[in-house]
């Protein structure tokens, strides 16, 4: 299963280092990483997606506690958090009908066009992870040439409602 | 000097525990970094943000060319890029009339409100880094208490036109 850890860790060389080098030893691959500054400059927070049950993970957690630098470990998994991904995609065009099929797929996912050539474009798409992967099969019919993703990141909702919890409760 | 590469590198486990390695055996701190899936499944794109003179950072990436699966490093800090980052933001709110502030302040910027709580929202906000640091200087006087951002991520422009060359070239 799918995990989510949000990190915070204070902002020194090597801690990034200490943190790959655990789940390296552990063999784990992570499947998406994002690190950015947080509510305090001195302070990062490492959002990342691993594969594990939970024992393995509460025992990385633990793992995480020990290293030096590491402030806070949340498994966000089962809570409700806004997450969200970026996107950058770049496709390159055979003709203009191509074009305007692009821009259609574009507006139905609400995502930008921020750069143009004669043929060839950029897309920004900002969402959760499911959003990201649906654009992207859309796309698959086309040329696309380059793609950057930043790796998810997560806030707890304070109103404690989002969609995908709601679905699993109904569920039951 | 701030210098950004993207490096693509064969999707294993190890290979970020060998960069990180790298960065801080050479005490360099990453100022930003952003890992995530790039046009092949098999392959992940890593942005890095790095502080440091040119001949450092050409000594770097022979260093970064040395590790295994690490397959292409692009140093992208003088070309036109197309850079994006991904900010979510939690403030706590005192009254009503701080939220129609916020509200306003989330318009100027086209910020998405993407969870609301009595007296709470989350906001999303996507754009150059720029515009990120300029969103959170304006909620400064705001009780921010939770902050989560990606790290930029950039792809080049076929354009080959971005504003910030536009600026350097018409300085000169």
């Amino acid at each position: 299963m799918k995990h989510t850890l949000s990190v915070l860790v204070e902002n020194e060389s090597g801690v990034l280092s200490r943190i790959a080098g655990l789940f390296a030893r552990r063999s784990f691959n992570i499947d998406s990483l994002a690190v950015g500054q947080a509510e305090n400059p001195e302070i990062s927070r490492i959002t990342m997606v691993i594969d594990g049950d939970y024992r393995t993970i509460e025992q990385l957690t633990k793992q995480l506690y020990k290293l030096i630098n590491v402030i806070k470990v949340y498994d966000v998994t089962n809570i409700p958090v806004v997450e969200r991904e970026l996107l950058l995609l770049k496709v390159y065009l055979q003709d203009d009908s191509e074009m305007e099929k692009i821009v259609e797929i574009a507006n139905i996912f609400r995502a930008r066009i921020v750069d143009i050539a004669e043929l060839s474009v950029i897309l920004e798409l900002t969402g959760d992870p499911g959003k990201i992967a649906a654009l992207q099969s859309m796309l698959k019919k086309f040329n696309v040439t380059e793609i950057a993703r930043t790796g998810k990141i997560c806030l707890t909702r304070t109103s404690q409602i989002n969609s995908e919890t709601l679905k699993i409760s109904n569920s039951n």
